[in-house]
């Protein structure tokens, strides 16, 4: 963990401009914090496939933090439609697989049918869209503001995705509403309802509610050339307003995707296994590359490239927005950063990791925490973390700058709270397997821990801790060299037995 | 334009840094516009050598994209006597020719009279000075923030300049209002009676209204060596406040360049011709000098150099800001980005074709359409747009988050109109010739467009646009394939005509 | 100052990335300032060791500028306790020597004990921690967000630092109040009675108000490995308030420092020089090594390697955050960027001189003027100034965009003023040597002149400064020659002295 930090700390230092957090800045006193709460979302949406849930985006806590909750559950066969959102997002899944697609303005498609496939009614046809992405648990997936997304679940498992949407991102030129711009249905966006709160008030069109809803007929014809019964369907008209956001296929979605991968889902927990292989390799082209013989000299050229482009900080011409990865593991089947058998494990993905971060500017890390394991008191250098518990409960205690108590508790799943940046952060496992996601805005988050090795206790002078402190030397050595954990603490227990 | 969009944010992506907007955010609910204006300036402050118009910055429209707009005219002979801004400016010369200047401190006054000329009663003064551009109708220049800059009419056409104020960046460290300091005169800077509206009360000092008026006389006889008759000047004292930020010259400024240029003003029409090649010239200078005769050597070299460059996503060491170019052509007579001869004509300047953009963070577009050809309903994905028509008319649609149509009406010449970051836009010419000039809040602005080749719904598997707008199969397919146009739709009887 | 300027600027532009402020926006209105004070401090918290007085951060000139000032004083053997802040800070030491650390996570502890010395009751317990800086009179010490700060004074003068925390930084995700997070001790934090007038009310928890008091205690036995006397310690528990933020340490701390070092202190004004020499060590690594016998590929290797670095922006590799300078001394003992030795010096330190600037996005400037010379009418191009005096008194003028004086009066020793961006201002000393250190919010603060050399006025052709001024040709002429001075003016009496 030390060394993660101080190179990515390093990098940031060496690469300057990508440590900025880019963010606005929360409203004046927005952050005097005197409590804050592990909430649960307060609105539900059902929709005909799934449904919505929002937390309050004008609670205090996420006023501060300028960021928005919520969580989708997406039955069998159900499609989330397109939409795309005023800033940039990150989502979790937190159960179940499926696809997803991002639409890139200007980017190829790259996705084609075959030449004799599919003959409908008007013959040849043959179809072609951007790439098709597949998820699974433990994904974290990127939405950069703007672009346009959808999700689909073609398994059994209910999906449940978590999404964080940063409306302090400067990505978000609107104000700090979180906007969905929906491109079909009826159904209100989902954080329309705190906006009325808010004061506005405004007429409910009920004639649909999405982005062409608001065009009139003859525009939308005359630009898609198509007759009124089409252009009616795309304004949403007639529709009932319960079929909402997450809608059924009936019969499922055909959706062009490398064949060996489909044939894999059936096998469950192999799957999994093989797509981190398949990480491995699309993070080490080169090599796979390399197998297929070629003359000396290509390769050097190749080898000189990579290092330049390196030095650069870029991974060359060849990642272009059109072929970026969008999506990283890090749920508890992916290969931890921090692991400890008898304390648990936390697995962190930052811009180093995924580079469309660094355009997001958010990052994230799921943990997992033994029961009576903690992870020790530490704040957040650079970023606001918002903690969502996914399994089990945790006591956790968060403190401010005055060294008040802000939140003395418990967080249980499906509740998130609020962790500002430079508050302090302590917890403990209540149950046999704590684990949580935290989002964090910025795209190299830090932290500095308050105990253990390389903790900032640790790394002054025995002197300074004594006077700092009020103790005798000696006191300030145990307190240096006490605790020989870095992040993860194991339960008393398990360490005598350990050290036993 | 699909691949000027993909080249665009591919290299966006790779240079990262710049696509991040750097902007401020509006203030909460700021942006929660449910009815948008076309408006015209509200106020018109007359001067000797013309008029400067202003928009109230305080519409809530404006207020949502944190920018300020007004027009000037200059008469013949007409000086804008040096002003700088709180934010930077970009402003499009709707007509007219002649000379701007901006004073970059620390850059050399390149620049110089030659020995002989110029013998006035002081004998064999020389003078000298910055670089001096001459500008011509179509062009936008790019002024920085606390840059001064002036303007001159030297040609019988007035000069009409809009300018757009981007109170919004972050190069502005005060608050929202757009501040001219003006470095002469004794007028009233044209948006201070906005800020009166907001609730200050400040009295009136009319012994001039300029950045000297305020010091002290001793300060300014001391610091600048000159005697009280001509501090007094500086500081506008007893100058006739109608006098105004734009001045006559009698007899017309006499000012250094080249003089070739001003040898071929007269000839009118051939001369923007020439400044065109003069344009290609300035883009393609390893050309123009290769073929001059070189050994192979040096040739080499410089091109390893350009290479090496380009990777860095500069333009080498001599670009540097004192002789950064700061204007380029996107009037109708320029070579269009996006044509289609039965629907008009798009042209845009970006970070890319104007590198000193990049620094304040705009960008613009220019547009021309024929009678009822359309511009297909789209977003801006990472900018504000503010919209300004030059001639003609047009029927737009505007439409928000709600799917609510917040605006569906005429914009006609003179009139300007705010489309939000994300809100979807359409349009289609009421008139022979509709031509608009588009302010975007971002250098490397980007849209989605949501019908046509390439549009979101192109982009996405035809299942997927069947489930999402509860289409048969064969109608997503018309959806995805009937309108063959990329962004500029002709009228239906052109391409009935063009068809047959 | 011209070409430094210049250079900046020039480099500004290259690099781009680096000119933007990337900060917060004052609030609407916020900087409507009428009317502007020189202002002490106003408040006063007196420590065991020393005090630190602040100034009220909402008080509007500070609030514009989104920043917060405060000075501490320690006595002798005092230790200011370590903390971090939500905010970048540059620190001025106006008077005195001593040691400073920060902490930086992740980053390797460098200093180690001999392995005989300090033969504790533990035995041969081994203190090790990171690098441990010393400091003088005339340092900018810079502190980035969120890292743990401590200093020291080892030396009988008392130590006397100004700090300047950029609340507005984009690094800051909380709002605009300063917060200081200690780290021990039982004291209100210095800005804690600011944020309580802003209406927010909450119970005061005399139980301890640092970092780790609003823990239980039980969280940190777990955490910490250590017995409750010490958990008590950290808690600040029974602690006397009065102790405060900055505390004795009897007998002086003993820290690891290389010997030479500690060995010059007692010399006084030599060792200044030595660090000098230091410093410029520091600099020209490249030369200090080539004295050593190497052959002449290695040289080459190196040198170019060099070249390239200096190509991409960056020192190389080899400057990681964790080696990072964080000082540099601009006092008067510094060699000076400007010099006339009948007018005064300047200096200054931007992120050029010291990188670590770039990533707080401040810099800072000393200057130090005789009587009746002056400083030129000048603007901040891209920052606001925080002038804070530190001897002496000098009368100063500030002028804003409507051209009415906003502040027209003396500045003197231990009082400070804001210069808002793009303000007018002009200085003329008072005393025999009036100094001051101005904090700048932007890492490449420019300035633009408007009287002397090289001033806006100068830089524009005669003709353009005529029709502007109302002026003949030969008065502008003068206008442009007559002050053959750059920056500082000397008092008229030692001019014609010069001159004759």
């Amino acid at each position: 963990m030390a060394k993660l930090l101080a190179l990515s700390l390093s990098l940031c230092f060496l690469l300057f401009s990508s440590c900025f957090a880019l963010r606005e800045q929360s409203q004046q006193n927005e952050c005097q914090l005197e409590r804050l709460d592990a909430l649960e979302p307060d609105n539900r949406i059902e929709s005909e496939g799934g449904l919505i849930e929002t937390w309050n985006p004008n609670n205090r806590q996420f006023r501060c933090a300028s960021v928005a909750l919520s969580r989708a559950t997406l039955q069998r066969n159900a499609l989330r439609r397109p939409y795309y959102s005023n800033a940039p997002q990150e989502i979790y899944i937190q159960q179940g697989n499926g696809y997803f697609g991002m639409v890139f303005p200007g980017c190829p498609e790259t996705f084609e049918e075959p030449q004799q496939s599919e003959q409908g009614e008007g013959g040849r046809y043959r179809d072609s869209h951007q790439k098709v992405n597949r998820f699974r648990e433990g994904d974290i997936i990127a939405v950069p503001t703007g672009i346009v997304f959808w999700m689909y679940n073609d398994q059994d498992t209910p999906v449940i995705a978590i999404s964080l949407t940063d409306t302090g991102s400067s990505n978000n030129q609107l104000d700090q509403m979180p906007r969905r711009f929906y491109l079909a249905g009826n159904q209100e966006q989902e954080f329309l309802r705190y906006q009325h709160q808010q004061g506005g008030k405004e007429e409910q069109d009920n004639d649909g509610n999405n982005i062409f809803s608001g065009f009139k007929r003859d525009f939308l014809e005359d630009a898609l050339n198509v007759n009124r019964h089409i252009v009616d369907r795309l304004q949403g008209r007639n529709e009932d307003e319960e079929k909402g956001a997450i809608v059924k296929v009936k019969g499922g979605l055909s959706i062009i995707t490398p064949p060996e991968r489909q044939a894999r889902h059936p096998r469950g927990s192999r799957q999994e296994e093989d797509e981190d292989e398949d990480e491995k390799e699309e993070r080490q082209p080169s090599h796979h590359k390399s197998r297929r013989g070629e003359d000396e000299d290509d390769k050097e050229k190749r080898h000189s490239q990579k290092g330049e482009s390196r030095r650069h900080g870029d991974n060359g011409l060849e990642e272009t927005v059109c072929t970026a990865k969008l999506r990283l593991n890090i749920g508890s089947s992916s290969s931890p950063d921090i692991y400890n058998p008898q304390a648990g494990r936390i697995k962190t993905v930052t811009s180093l990791d995924l580079p469309v971060l660094r355009w997001l500017k958010l990052s994230a890390e799921h943990g997992s925490l033994r029961k009576n394991a903690m992870f020790v008191p530490h704040y957040n250098l650079n970023a606001n973390s918002i903690l969502y518990a996914l399994k089990g409960r945790a006591r956790l205690q968060v403190v401010n700058c005055n060294g008040n108590t802000v939140f003395d508790g418990e967080l249980e799943a499906g509740r998130a709270l609020t962790v500002p940046q430079n508050y302090a952060v302590a917890a403990k496992s209540l149950s046999d397997r704590f684990t949580y996601v935290a989002f964090k805005t910025n795209d190299r988050a830090g932290i500095a821990r308050l105990a253990g090795t390389s903790s900032v206790i640790n790394d002054m002078p025995v002197d300074v801790v004594a006077a700092t402190f009020n103790l005798e030397r000696n006191e300030a050595r145990q307190l240096k060299s006490n605790n020989p954990f870095k992040f993860l603490v194991p339960p008393r227990e398990s360490q005598k037995r350990a050290s036993a």
